[in-house]
C-alpha cells in the first residue's frame, strides 16, 4: 500500500542483499516512518516480542523469514541443520496468541522434513516465505472482493450513500504482507468507488488505531475519525454506525474470535443495535484443534507499564507519559474473546460464512 | 477524605478569608496535588469548564459556591441584584450533561427569590451554599451505607472473601464534595472490614480512572488494579468481576443513566455476564422532566485534542503527547447512556431500588 505515494510492502528480502530481511519498524508509526534490517532470526524474534511487527499474518510471516534467517546464520557460521529446527522451536514461542506464527513454521519445517543439506533447506525456506508472504497477499485480495459485497449491499440501502465502518485495533496491511484483513474490504470499497467513512478505535493500551490505522488510512486518503474505544457503543446507538469490521488473532474451528482486548465490548455493542459484525481473517488464522475459544485460548499477559504510559510525539520527540499513580498496579490482558454468537459473518478468504462450525467446514471441507 | 494522611473535601471557604473559594485542581491529579482559589463566579465556570472540578456532585456544589462569588462580587463592586441573576445564568450554560449543575443553582434562586438586599441574599447564598455540600456529604454516605448491604451479600457467598468491584471514571469522593458516590459503598466496605478489590477503567479521553480513581484509592490504601477501558469485558467473562459500581452525570426518572463515555459498555458486558451492574447517584442527579435517556438527555461533544493526546508525567513534568497523525480527525464524545433495562439497581441515599420509574417513584414519592 502508499506510504506518501510510494508502494510498499511490511516485510520483505533487501534489494541489493537478499541475506537481509527488511521490515517497517510499527512502534514509532505515525511520528516516524522507519524501515529496519533483520540480520538474524533472533532479530526476527525480537521484533516480533518488541511489537516492530505485529498483528497475526505479519507475525507469521516474520517468522517464515525468521527461519529464513536461521537458515542463512546455519550457512555463514557452518552450523547445522539442529540449528535451524531449534531457531524454529524459538519462534514459534516468540508470542502465545497468534496461531499464524505455529501455522507458518509448521508449513516450513514440512517443507523441508525430507531435505539434510544447509544450503537446499535455505533455498526451499526462501520459497516458502516468500510463497507465504504471496499468499498471504492474495488471501488478504480474496477477503477484500468477499467483504466488498457486503459493504455494496449497504451502500445500496443507504440514501446519503456514505457507509460508515467501525474497526477495532489494526488489522490493517499493516498486520498482513499487504492490503489488510478487516481493511481489505474498505479498500476494495473505495477502489469500487463507494464511499466509506471508518471510526477507528484508538485501541488502547498500545493504540494501534489512533496510531497505525489512522496512518494507514490517511495514506491511502480514505475518510476516518479516531475514537476513544469507549465511544462505540454511542455511535452505534445513534446510528452513526453501519457495519463493524474487525480481524483476529486465533478463530475457533466453531466461530469464537480472540482478538485485540475490546473486540468483544464492540461485539456485544454491535448485537444491541442490530449493527452487523463481521471478522475479516485469512486460513491460517483459524485453529482447527480448538471449539471453545474462552476455555482453550490462552490470552496473553504483557507489561503492565503499557498500561500505566501512553507513548506518543511531543513537539516532535517520541516519549511516554505515566497516567497513573507510580504506587498503583496496573493489569494488561492482551486479547479477549468474542463467542461466535455475537460474530455476524466471518470474512474469510473463501467468502462469507456463519461464525458456526457447520458453516466454516462448508468453506473449508478438508479440516 | 485523605490525601496523605491529611483530611480534605474537594471545596470550601478559605479558613483566613471567607470570601475565597478554594478546591482541589484536579487537572494535575495524580501527578501534582494543587489547591486554586477561586475569587469570582468566572473563576468557577472556568473551574468547571476546564474540568478543575468535575463530576456530577461537585459541579453542583462548585456553581452553588459560584453564585455565592457572584453575590461577594455585586457586594464589593456594588452591583446589584441583576448582576448575581446574570451569573446564575451562565452558571447554568457552564457545562451541559450534569442536571446538578440546573438543580443546584434553581435551589438558589428559589431560596433568595424574595430578596432584594444584595447583603441579605450574600447571608442566604452562603448558607445554602454550604448546605448543598453538607446535604451532599450526608448523601454520599448514605449511599455508601445503603451499597454496603449489597457488597456485604455478595462478600458473604464468595470463599475467598473479597469482594472485586469494577468501576469506570471517576464517582469517587473527587467528584462530589467528600465519599463519592460509586466509591461511598467501598469505603464503607472496607470501613465494615470486608476485603475487597476495585478494577479501575482508566476512562479515556481524559484518564479520569488512571488520574483520579487510582489516587483516591491509593490514598486510602484500598487494593486497586487500573485497566484500559478495554479490558472490563474480558475480566467479566472470566469470574474476575463480582459487581460493577458506576455513578452517573443525569439520570432520567425512568432509570436510563447518562454517565462517562463506554458506561454502556460495561453494562453490556455486565448483563451478559450475569455480573450486577449499579449505579449510585444523589437524588440531585435525577433529571425528573424526562423519560427517554437517549432522546432526551443531549451529549456534550468536547474538544478534540483529548483525543488526540493523552497528558501524564514525563519525569515530573507534565506533558501532552499526540498520539494520532496530525492530519487525522478525531472526535470526542463525552457520555453515553445506558438504557436502564441493563441496570441492576440504582444505589440512592434513600436506598436500593430497580431502574424503572415505578420503583424509582416509590423511594421518591414527592416527583
Amino acid at each position: 500500500m502508499r506510504v506518501k505515494g510510494q508502494n510498499f510492502r511490511t516485510i520483505w528480502q533487501k534489494q541489493d542483499d537478499k541475506e537481509i530481511i527488511q521490515i517497517i519498524d510499527q512502534r514509532y508509526l505515525p511520528h516516524e516512518f522507519l524501515v529496519i534490517d533483520l540480520l538474524t532470526y533472533q532479530d526476527a524474534i525480537e521484533a516480533i516480542q518488541d511489537m516492530a511487527v505485529r498483528g497475526a499474518p505479519l507475525i507469521g510471516g516474520t517468522a517464515a523469514w525468521g527461519v529464513y534467517l536461521a537458515a542463512v546464520q546455519a550457512k555463514n557460521n557452518g552450523a547445522g541443520v539442529p540449528f535451524i529446527l531449534d531457531a524454529c522451536k524459538e519462534l514459534v514461542l516468540a508470542r502465545p496468541t497468534a496461531t499464524n506464527l505455529k501455522w507458518s513454521v509448521d508449513r516450513i519445517l514440512k517443507a523441508i522434513e525430507s531435505l539434510d543439506n544447509v544450503e537446499e533447506i535455505l533455498n526451499k525456506v526462501e520459497k516458502e516465505a516468500s510463497d507465504i508472504c504471496n499468499e498471504d497477499v492474495k488471501n488478504c485480495e480474496n477477503i477484500g472482493k468477499h467483504g466488498l459485497e457486503l459493504i455494496h449491499k449497504i451502500a445500496e440501502n443507504k440514501s446519503d450513500n456514505t457507509v460508515n465502518i467501525l474497526t477495532h485495533c489494526n488489522a490493517g496491511w499493516l498486520a498482513t504482507i499487504d492490503r489488510g484483513t478487516a481493511t481489505a474490504p474498505m479498500y476494495a470499497a473505495r477502489d469500487a468507488g463507494i464511499n466509506i467513512h471508518v471510526w477507528v478505535d484508538e485501541t488502547r493500551p498500545r493504540n494501534q488505531g489512533a496510531n497505525l490505522t489512522a496512518w494507514e488510512l490517511l495514506n491511502e486518503e480514505i475518510p476516518h475519525t479516531v475514537i476513544v474505544d469507549n465511544a462505540g457503543g454511542h455511535l452505534m446507538q445513534h446510528g452513526l454506525v453501519d457495519m463493524c469490521i474487525v480481524g483476529s488473532d486465533r478463530t475457533t474451528r466453531s466461530g469464537d474470535v480472540a482478538n485485540k482486548i475490546g473486540t468483544y465490548l464492540k461485539a456485544l455493542a454491535a448485537r444491541d443495535n442490530n449493527v452487523p459484525f463481521f471478522v475479516a481473517l485469512p486460513d491460517s488464522t483459524i485453529d482447527w484443534d480448538i471449539t471453545d475459544g474462552l476455555k482453550d485460548i490462552p490470552i496473553e499477559e504483557r507489561d503492565s507499564s503499557e498500561v500505566s504510559n501512553v507513548t506518543g510525539s511531543n513537539n516532535g520527540m517520541i516519549e511516554s507519559v505515566r497516567i497513573t499513580p507510580y504506587e498503583s498496579k496496573s493489569s494488561n490482558y492482551a486479547f479477549d474473546v468474542t463467542p461466535a454468537k455475537y460474530v455476524t459473518g466471518l470474512i474469510t478468504p473463501r467468502g462469507v460464512c456463519n461464525a458456526n462450525e457447520v458453516d466454516i467446514n462448508k468453506l473449508y471441507p478438508e479440516y
